[in-house]
Order: structure tokens, then sequence, then C-alpha cells
């Protein structure tokens, strides 16, 4: 495996409190990423609140559509995880404090395998009936 | 969401090395759980793995078909996020180093709600040529 | 295979008619179930059809998790069968009279096995175009 | 709905037994049929069981490929069921005692709509742990 | 391989351009076909996009549910491809000039195997972002 | 649409024989590009045939996994055409003169987006039993 595991990382950073995090801090500093929440249940609505939030931190270029491609795959493998496979159904599935993290970092030693991005998902899913949620996670990776 | 975070103390588990898991002791003694390593990457081993690491250490009662169900549909979909719900190729992606972890406690008050098993997954995953992989995470949650 | 069949027992009541299903009364009288129908091509509102009947009949406890956990995968197991595989699409399918059966019931000798639930679907779908469909039937069988 | 319910037909002569199935006797002298096992958890074993039966009982015609592609994809459909969408990981699940009937037959009143081809499956399946089963059925429906 | 390769001649009326299109003239006078735009993002009203060219320009017959049912399952087997296998979340990916071709025809000598349809799908495809997107292309084939 | 179409290209490399491809040298020139044959049924050969044909004809780096990364998930995609959504059982479907074209270029005009990579299947393919099978067509598309 490979340091910084910007996987692991992003996986962190969605499911702890800070003040769990506090240790990991000197390992964040080899990575660039941020956070948000994602309240709705909608998924074209999940991906943009994580496209805005790693455009609007830097992570991605705005404006160059292959870092774009490459975060969007990596959002749609994580939400695989979310949905276990059934993210077909995602919209009909009531997500609740959903939380997302984008860690962009270059996990390989070798300087020609570049920046790699990881998505992690962390929060509680439930059928549509409210009040009746369980937790959940995915996580998704790709070469920018 | 509810305490015990079963999920998250099983993604934990099977991401952290012993001495950062340290921190979480006092959480992870109010659950059972196990952890153990999948070498291989035929989907069929893996989960056998994890159904014999669980029946072993006693998280799952080893003849009661039920607790066995219910640890099986939870591995399935911590294998969906392992395999980006690609599941069905699984066994033509070549898994490296593997590890998981099985948590069953009670995250609900309630006491009607009863037990529940987390299954998390957590190593590197590739193309069939070596040498070539990045992280993989999954976990899956069921009633049991 | 086990007596009662609670999952035999799902597809002849969602099926048959009152008068073909009068000989299998003795066996029904070993478990307990309710039927339905879901008007609606949308999968949250078959969903919810199904749930709120199951509740309403007593089937499944109104205000346990566990219940509704177990209840909500085999609907969706059920409709994999239903939309062969392509639940992602099933919104799209134009479904007349599905008729709906959940069945629950001990299907295993021993005692630790405990209830299990079976819910069956039966009815015509079709393309979005009107008056054009065919039978479709789906099982899901899950551990309560 | 339409008559001869082919799909029903087909269920009906994959779950029930010879005793039970009299009543419908005079329905199934409108349709073609023919009923089988498939021992095997291999799917594409289990396809060839399928397709071998159809063809020695005459249902289908042995050299016309789009007859056999007609069967192929309606016992596709029926597997879906079968594996509740996971046909994927088919082979990893053991299946006891699955049953398999194909009815053909004319389930539209318009000349012009022809001949239609039903494939269901009965039996168990189960974790690749022995002795551990539940009820699966699907069922699959084309033009032929 | 067949002659005409209906499949081959779809995937070429859908991506190329009139004038390059003439050298395969001959070709195409052996086979009855069409081409249209689906210019909306929603699967439903691409689904009926085609059905609806494929009727008017008499490729099927209006009123015959089998030859509905025929062309419904190419037009989903080819979404596949437009998709990636990832249909279920069509709706939210942005197409962006959609074109497609539906052809039939007679790819078997032998008499019996009588008429084939299929139908290709050419365009571009992005994420909700506007003005990222690249090609995708899809083909499905079926007996008529 | 962007120039060179990679996508385009990849499709009629696959499809076309030499002498109907010649009036598209031109622009074929613009890009890199290399055909070859995938002779088995089995996917994982599949892929690795893709792979090899890339790397001997320097499409992409031999040693560099962010270029195989790309490679591969542009592969899966296509397959997923090739296999219409089923790829999970596509060791069980029978290719016969599996063809397929990988082309690398630039499609857009803005530097930053760099290069972009396509893949494309064209063949025959058909249920387990000889003799029958009809066209099938695959294309992923990936930035590089």
């Amino acid at each position: 495996m490979n340091e910084p595991k910007i996987g692991k990382l992003a996986v962190l950073i969605a499911t702890m409190e800070e003040e769990e995090l506090a240790v990991f801090k000197p390992k964040l500093e080899t990575v660039q990423y941020c956070k948000g929440k994602a309240g709705s249940m909608n998924m074209q609505k999940v991906i943009s609140s994580v496209e805005t939030a790693a455009k609007r931190n830097g992570i991605i270029a705005e404006h160059v559509y292959r870092e774009t491609h490459a975060l969007y795959h990596a959002i749609l493998e994580a939400l695989q995880g979310v949905t276990r496979g059934q993210i077909a159904i995602g919209d009909m599935m009531r997500t609740v404090g959903l939380r997302f993290a984008v860690v962009r970092g270059k996990p390989y030693e070798r300087e020609g395998e570049g920046e790699w991005i990881a998505v992690a998902f962390y929060g509680t899913i439930g059928a549509p009936v409210k009040g009746l949620e369980h937790e959940t996670l995915g996580l998704g990776i790709n070469h920018i």
C-alpha cells in the first residue's frame, strides 16, 4: 500500500469527529482535502454538493473537464458503497446527515503516477419511513 | 445516529493499525467484534473467510441459519462497496491485503430493536496486472 | 425444503383467485399473511403500499425498525423479480393490477431459526405504451 | 390480463406437486409445456438444462436461432428473480432442488401477437454453507 | 457473421454524416431503417422518441405488442451501452445531441430465422454540469 | 462535439473492413490507435488482450499505473455495451471474432484537457449454444 493513503484519510475525515481526527493532522498536511454535508436524498444533488465543495476549496480546477470527469466517477464509485450497489434506487432511500470528504494527493512514489483523488461518504440511510435508518459508507478513488 | 456506531467501529477496525485504534478501546468494549484477512481474490473464498472468523470468534452462532443469513447479506453489501457495484466481476479483480472486521452490537436504545451486525472490508484492489492497485473499502449492516 | 413453505404460499396468494386458493386454506392457517394491490407504477409507492398493509394487518410491528428493515429488503428482492434485475428503471415501466402478498411464519423446525417473512408480487408490466403488457412476478424472503 | 396466463401456469407447474396441479389440467391443455430439474448451482448448466428440455419436448424448434434467442432471454429474466438481481454471483449461491417449467402459448386474443414463452424456476437457494437455504423463484416472459 | 449486418448498419447510420454514409447506400437498400434525435436526458422520453419514429416510419407495426416488445428490449440493451451499465442513473446524466437509428432486416440466410431489429444510439453524455461531456454509443439487437 | 471524435474513430476501426476505413485515414492520422482480436469468451482474457495490445503499440505507457487504470475503466465501460449491462455473466456468453480498437487523442481544444482514450469492441455474441449469435458492440472513454 502507498503513502499517503488518500482513501483511508477520506474515510477518517468523513467518519470522525474533529477531536478524534486530531492525531491524523500530520498526515492530513501531506494532501489537499475538503469536507461537507449533503442534506438531500436526491442523487443528483448529492453529486452537485460534492462537486461544488471540491471546486470552491480548490481541490479540483473549476473549468477543466478532465478533473470534473475524474471527480464525477470517484463520486459514483463512492455512491455504489453508500447504496450498496443499488445506486439506481438511491433516490428512494432517505439519507440523514450524509457527510463527505474529498482528498487529493500523490499516493505513489513514482513521479509519473501523479495525483489521485478519493471521495468518501458517511451517514445514515433508511427506507422511506422516517426515524428508521442505519449507517452507510462509500469510498471511490480515481486518477486525476 | 445511534450508539455504539457499529458501522463506524467496523470501518475503524478494518482500516487502522493497532496503535491508532487504542483511543477507541472504550467504545469497542461495548460491542462484540473480530477481524481477519482475506488473502484470495475469489469472492466465494472471501465470504467463507469472514463467516469462518465470525463463527470461530463466537460473533454469530454456528448452527443458526438466521444468523448466517444476516451475516451473509451484510458481507454481500460490504462487497458492493469493495467492488463498487461490480461484484459480478469481483473475481477478476486482484485484491491485496484485504482486511475485514465484523462487529455485533445494539445500536438502538429501544430494547426491541435487538442486535445488529456490521461488516467492513479495507485493502487494495487492482486490475489483473500485478503491482498496480489502489485502496478500496466496503461496509454492510444488517439486523441479526 | 421446509414447512410451511412461506415463499410458495406468498406466490399462491398473489397469483390465485379466491376459489383456486381454497384448497390451501389449511396450510395458510399455519402462517400470518395479508394481501393487497399496488396501483401505482412508482417504486416508492409500491414499497409504501406493502409496508402499510403489513403494519395494518399486524404482520410486522409498526414501531420496530428491525422488522421494517427485514420487510424492506424482502420487498426489494421481490421487486428485482418484478423488474427482472432492472429495478432501477422500474419507475419507467407501467404495472397494471400488481397484487402482493406478505407471509410470516416459521419455516424451520429448529426453534432458534425463529420467524421469516416472504413477499410476493404478481401482475402485468409493460413499456410506457398503454395496452401492451405481460405478466411479471417476484419473490423475496428474509429473517425477521 | 390475458388468457391463458402462461406466466402463472409456468409458476404453478414449477411450485406445485402433481396432485395440487390437477385442478389446473384444463388450462394446461391450452398450452405447450414441459418441466424439469436443474441440479447444478452453475448458471451455465442451469441454462443448458432448460434449453435441452425445451428442445427435447418440442417446445422450441431445435435449429431456429430466433426461438433459442427468445428462450435464452426468458431464462435470463427468470434467473434475475432466482438470484434477486445478483445473477452475477449466481454461481456462488448453492441451489437445491431447483425445478423449472417452460410454457408456450398464445396469451393475446389478437392473432398477430402470436406465440409467447414463459420460464419459471422454483427451489431453494443458499449461501455456500451446506444445509442453510430458503425458497427462491423467478419468472421470465418473451415473444417467440 | 451474417449479411446484412443490421447492427453495424445501425451504428454507421447513427454515427456518420450523410456524405460519409453515401458509400453504404447499396447495403442500406437491403434493410428497412429510420433515424432521429432524442433531445431529452429523460430515459422514458428517449424510449418514446425511438418508438414513435419506428412506428411512424413503418419499421414496426403500430398495434402489434410483440413488435413493440421486441423494439423495447432492443432499446433497453442499447441504452445499457449509452449509460455503460448505469441505466439506472441515466436520467441524471446529461445527453447532448443523442442520435438514434433503427434497422430491421433478415441477417440470417435460413428463412425460418425471419426478421431482426437493431437499435443504435450515438451522441455525447456528461455529468450534470453543462459544457462537459464525451461521446457515448450503444447497440441493441432482438428478433422481431 | 469535439474533434477528433476518438469514440467514433474507435467504433469505425472496430467495425469496418480496411477498404471501408480508407476514407477516414486523414482523421486517423490525428490520433494514436491500435486494433486487435480477442479470441476468448473469458472477460479476464479479453481485458488482458486489449491491455497487451495497447502497451505493445505504445498507446499507453507500460509501467505507469494511472494509464493502465484509465484504460482498464474504459475497457470495462466498453464491455458493459458488449454484454448490455450483464458484464457479470459475460463469461457465460460465447463471443466470436470480437475485434477491438484503442484510440488515444486530444478531443478538446483547451490544452488543459489533455489526452483521452477510447476503447471499442465489435463482434458477435451468443448463448452457449454454438452457431447461434448476433452482433454486439461497446464503447468506453476515459481521461488519461
